[in-house]
């Protein structure tokens, strides 16, 4: 068959659609704030423009870059704004999109080592680094008896911590026997949702999770875990996992590490601790205390692709004992047999979590720690961290307007004074206006806006901009009165 | 702060490096060949060659690629050679490159519908395709009461196939009560790890997953799976869950699909086929026998990122009944709480797998059909069904070779007539010359050779070359005497 009808991108195409693509992406950041920050269509509108049957033959690439312009923007959430301040940031930067680039231009499998020993040792080394940027407990590190791998998110790591969990307190019984026990797993009330899923996928059943009551500000309170777990010792069940939040999803609350650890080494229990956005805030010296009994942690896990700069996804899910999880989730068939695995000199990440297969993630947060080193990350952290304070200045000053959480870091929970329709028509309002984009949540029966700062090119403006925009639109809500 | 001191890499930084990037990557496949297929360093050698701690301040790009070539290429087993047969191909593509690059610029968060409409919707249709494409069931689509959605990978798949037919089978109880009931699973002995993986990991545990027979050609032995149902349900268990394959991974093996879902119809089973590579055959007429039986499936999954030239990861895993899935997977907080997901009328694919957080992945299969076009993707498949056929002819015809399964497709399981140690030794030179990479298996006790032809870029003239590597490499064997 000639070459000339193989349909594949010759070499040359590929130079000249990445060049385009490159160019695609830098006009778009430089672009990125005149689209409105949510997307405003509406359920089916994109779909619509798509054709009902798979193309039969090959299109021009530029006709394909056309559509994204033409069919797929006006559907797309600007997550990279900067007047994103919704949920939690998913923040990406140059060097990690050109990781993701450079990964996927490898097309490497690191299941195993041998698949590409590169992927697995970069992992490995990169990880061990981020425990010492982190100033993380050095058990977390591969030289000790712990370890670091990339998980896909905060949900992949909270399943693998279960999962680890319950088959160290069964004896390594229930990956055989399977999950007959009935097992008991704590949260506070404020604990994201992940936790939960982990548990019913693992079969203990969310009747199984039990909800610890948080103190005024929104954290577990250990008094009320340590009298939990007596009641369901006495009930004849058996408690095993408990996850502590470092920032809360709703309000940023911090879970006292200290008190949660001592009662999970004195009831033997596997403690878990979920710093997903916040923990990137330990890159400062002057963050560190939110890590404070992280010592007594089992597992733990913060995200890259949340506040560090990493498109997702990149979590990093730290054990204590990788011996426990490897056992947990190690299944090795005669076509996976190699001479570096059968000799315990490496590892193979695939025993680390649920898939078998994975991408070359490390390569991007390794683009990403070279190319802003310590110094740059600290930098936009403390900035981050700064201007949520700032805000959250302005908020208090404001008569109107009331902080209803602390903001210990970079989110700032507020209201305003006239009730929750009044918050629900200014959250509205707000969105659906272009020009910023904020969530929010509820905290004591009370509707709360969450203002999260943490987008790589937010900038003092773009807050000063936000805080002027809620307060133009509150008063216009005032003139307008609400429609009941 | 001034902004030439902001550490971000600017737009014009971000245009060069990108270039940068995407010419070594057009440069590295126009001299993919020159590398050793299996990398040949030894355990450590990557790591030693990395700092031990992190970066301070931050690098040149420049130096960084450098690395990437001085440091890690040595240590990158090249997946996309076309001298690549280990193993299932993860095939990449130029367009899949350039898709999954303009993801991470886009650097959206799809968990919800509204955190991104085009991420969803574009998903939603492209997977229907794929139903018309690969002549899939039509429940499988969206428009009926079905629907796809992207993986992380046949392991995840086959994990949210089980936890759906778990939870259908206990009338809605496991997620809240936890899995008290001694749940059974079914499986051949050639089935994919994975399902056991996922059985583990759903608490069901690995006794209780029962391996049933295949016959001569390593299929599925159907009447084998009936006794065996008839068996635990005398024991009081409740069989709850089956998977079918289509290409096991040792063999490429075919089970029954029409057989077996009779038999999960008749006894209420959930039935899940999993064609993580060999799906991608049913593009063409001639080959979609292979899915005789499908329409009996409950679920169904198949892997672009093996064979449909779309990199690492994508898998799409079809339902016939979304509601199932939905239920068993979703969990629904406030600070996730919209109008659009209220309304009904949207998916929000969170709810369809694990992770919360989720990539735009639909955009580089997207970009893959319309690149190639079903006439493109269909050229290659049956190149590549080809070249297998011809090798498979050339071991058949040599004296001292044997094919020892049948080869439907793409993968040939051959060996040396001469014993497990002479092939073992075999597979060891092939692979240390690094001209080619290829791995084993066993089956029925015996050591035996799999070449499966799969990758972007083989063409006639690889295989023809392997080929007469493996008879020379065999002859060399004769004459130096095995060492014992």
């Amino acid at each position: 068959m000639p070459e000339s009808k193989n349909f594949h991108m010759s070499p040359g195409e590929f130079r000249r659609y990445g060049r385009a693509v490159v160019d695609w992406i830098a006009d778009y950041y430089e672009t990125i704030e005149t689209f409105p920050v949510l997307s405003q269509v509406k359920p089916g509108q994109i779909s619509d423009q798509l054709p009902d049957m798979p193309p039969e033959t090959g299109e021009a690439f530029d006709r394909i870059l056309k559509d994204v312009d033409d069919i797929l923007l006006p559907g797309v959430t600007h997550w990279q704004s900067p007047n994103f301040f919704a949920y939690f940031p998913a923040n990406a930067s140059g060097p990690a999109i050109l990781g993701e680039l450079l990964s996927a231009g490898l097309g490497v499998q690191g299941m195993l080592w041998s698949t590409s020993p590169a992927c697995t040792e970069l992992e490995t080394r990169v990880l061990d680094w981020l425990v010492d940027m982190l100033a993380l407990p050095e058990g977390f590190k591969s030289t000790a008896k712990g370890g670091g791998v990339i998980q896909d998110s905060a949900s992949g790591a909270a399943l693998c911590a279960v999962l680890a969990a319950r088959e160290r307190v069964t004896g390594h019984g229930v990956n055989v026997k399977g999950c007959r026990e009935p097992l008991v797993a704590y949260v506070s009330t404020q604990t994201h949702s992940s936790v939960e899923k982990a548990v019913k996928i693992a079969g203990v059943g969310s009747d199984n999770l039990h909800l610890i009551p948080v103190d005024a500000d929104f954290a577990l309170r250990p008094e009320a875990l340590a009298e939990q777990i007596k009641i369901d010792h006495k009930a004849g069940c058996t408690p095993f996992f408990v996850c502590g939040t470092v920032g809360t999803t709703s309000s940023n609350a911090m879970d006292p590490l200290p008190e949660i650890g001592r009662i999970c080494r004195e009831e033997g229990l596997w403690f878990h601790v979920d710093a997903a956005m916040s923990g990137t805030a330990a890159l400062c010296p002057e963050y560190r205390h939110i890590h404070a009994g992280l010592e007594l942690a089992d597992s733990y896990c913060f995200n890259p692709h949340k506040w560090m700069f990493t498109n997702f996804d990149c979590d990093c899910f730290f054990v204590k004992d990788r011996e426990t999880l490897v056992r947990t989730l190690s299944i090795l068939p005669e076509y996976l047999r190699n001479t570096a695995s059968n000799s315990g000199e490496v590892i193979d990440y695939r025993d680390w979590h649920v898939p078998l297969g994975r991408r070359f993630r490390s390569l991007k947060l390794w683009f990403v720690l070279r190319h802003y080193g310590v110094e740059g990350l600290q930098h936009h952290v403390r900035k981050h961290v700064q201007l949520a304070q700032d805000f959250a200045g302005w908020v208090d000053a404001a008569k109107e307007f009331e902080c209803v959480a602390p903001a210990p870091l970079n989110l700032v929970c507020f209201r305003h004074t006239s009730g929750e329709a009044f918050n629900k028509e200014l959250v509205e309002r707000l969105n659906r206006s272009g020009k910023l984009f904020l969530t929010h949540t509820t905290l004591n029966d009370q509707y709360v806006l969450r203002m999260c700062i943490g987008q790589t090119h937010t900038d003092e403006r773009h807050v000063k901009r936000a805080w002027h925009l809620i307060q133009d639109t509150a008063e216009k809500i005032e003139q307008d009165g609400l429609v009941p």
